[in-house]
């Protein structure tokens, strides 16, 4: 016997998720939230939020619990549920740890996740020295050394922050060029950090804390052991598309679900917001995206079909 | 003498123009934000607002306070300040009261208005009795007699709404049958009020206030006069687009500003964020793209033309 159905199932607690609870819980939606993680999102995560308009300093958490009290004055977030899809003809079949639930609409606000270099030592050490969050973990290392890896915007991004924070920083790059914006690049230089450029990382170093990087010069081949009190990995994310994936949804050539402005799918009945449609990865943008996702999916359960079998 | 250049000029001080201001300060950009009114745009009118995320209820002018400390944070804010372009080939140049400004680039935030019935007493009753938002407005009439005027669904929300919080409501619609969701559609039947069909608005009477409603049935032609001490116009909305129009950008059938996903417009250095864009006209929603528009119009300005002439 399947729970249910529900109108509609969001699949993430994160800005997107939260905002699309509110709209469907407000407009009338029987809605049930289902994260696998806590609710928040990259939220929960973020010491110090700057950009979420009305708040001119908030802490991540409590940018969370005020989404999160809101979400739940009007629908249930069930946490810890790492949900499948396991079947969908106009309905959607969805496993999760407690049983089968079934929904008539979906909207998959999953997020997006960190890439890895998968290089030796990397798991053992995340959260113990490794990095992929300056703006999150940067703080921890004031007047300390620390590795940014990655060529693109968010490497050069996380460079200048550590560096304007106080860290001695070394950027690391396995191309000659960087990717990033020409002013962000122009901004680097400025700075006088070390810029080791055409090297990959080859492993992190250190027991219980990371305390030095292995580095090889792709050129010349010659190996480097530099010490790092920190490292921050910026070469890219993952959008979390395994349910589109099992949906059939069309993805673009990085993996992100394609959306049309009204965040619908390419499926019928299959909405999406946030970070795993690409775009600008920002709460507000998020939020904005999951309002417009709740909104289409309450327009596509007006439909003759759902309203006369009810 | 012109002021500037500014790197952005932000037409509209709302939701998104506001969101926008935030995200180019913090970008380092010189920005100005011209306001043809008071900052807040639609939000400072609205007596509660409940799906500004992490906000269960905020009046509108507090939610514009935030909204316009955190802005001011970074970037100015000129109220009261009716702007016209009056030029362009790479830098825009927009005639303001306090004489011309000249900027790199431009984000239209400029709102939709809502469209008005074009009858004798409109304009000289609006505000006393005739009123364009019930859920600004709707507060005054507990318990009195008002009219709704309208058949799309901001129209069904608006009669929902004002028998909702106790008024007698009469809903007037010059078709047949209404265009608005289905669901509402239900809804406002079940309410058992009045629903006057194939009816035109033709006066609206009063001296001082408003206290009835000249109407005329379309199919026998009878006129009637009803009693009302409200009523509330839901016709539609007008963008403001006559920035983009003097600017030659693409705008769709109803006149709103087309963009991409970038909020970017058809003419290079033209964003545009909010209900002027159309879409779903939320605060949340306006923010996002807001968001957006500013992150596109820093992209825009560090091509190399920009950066190079300084």
């Amino acid at each position: 016997m399947s729970e249910g159905p529900y109108d509609l199932a969001i699949v993430g607690a994160g800005p997107a998720g939260s905002a699309a609870g509110i709209y469907a819980g407000r407009a009338g939606l029987n809605t049930i939230i289902l994260e696998r993680q806590m609710a928040g999102g990259q939220v929960v995560i973020s010491p110090s939020i700057e950009n979420w308009p009305g708040e001119k300093e908030i802490s991540g958490p409590d940018l969370s619990m005020k989404f999160r009290g809101h979400v739940e004055s009007y629908v249930k977030i069930r946490e810890f549920s790492e949900v499948e899809l396991v079947g969908h003809d106009r309905l959607f079949t969805i496993s999760t740890p407690e049983g089968e639930l079934v929904a008539k609409a979906l909207i998959i606000a999953t997020g997006a996740e960190h890439r890895k270099l998968g290089v030796p030592g990397e798991d053992t050490l995340s959260g113990r020295g490794v990095s992929y969050c300056a703006t999150c973990d940067g703080f921890f290392f004031k007047g300390k050394d620390v590795l940014v890896v990655g060529g693109g915007s968010t490497a050069l991004l996380y460079a200048i922050y550590l560096h304007n924070i106080g860290c001695r920083v070394k950027l690391v790059h396995r191309r000659s060029e960087f990717r990033g914006e020409k002013a962000l690049q122009e901004k680097v230089r400025s700075l006088n950090m070390d810029l080791i450029m055409d090297t990959l990382v080859e492993e992190f170093m250190g027991e219980e804390q990371l305390d030095g990087v292995k580095l090889r010069n792709l050129t010349t081949g010659e190996v480097l052991e530099v010490h790092a009190d920190g490292a921050f990995v910026a070469v890219g994310e993952i959008p979390r598309n395994e349910i589109a994936r099992s949906l059939g949804v069309k993805l673009d050539r990085e993996g992100y679900i394609e959306v049309d402005r009204k965040m619908a799918t390419s499926v019928p009945g299959v909405f999406a917001a946030g970070d795993v449609t690409g775009g600008l990865k920002q709460i507000v943008v998020a939020a904005g995206e999951g309002a417009i996702a709740a909104t289409s999916a309450f327009d596509y359960l007006m439909e003759p079909y759902w309203t006369e079998s009810g």
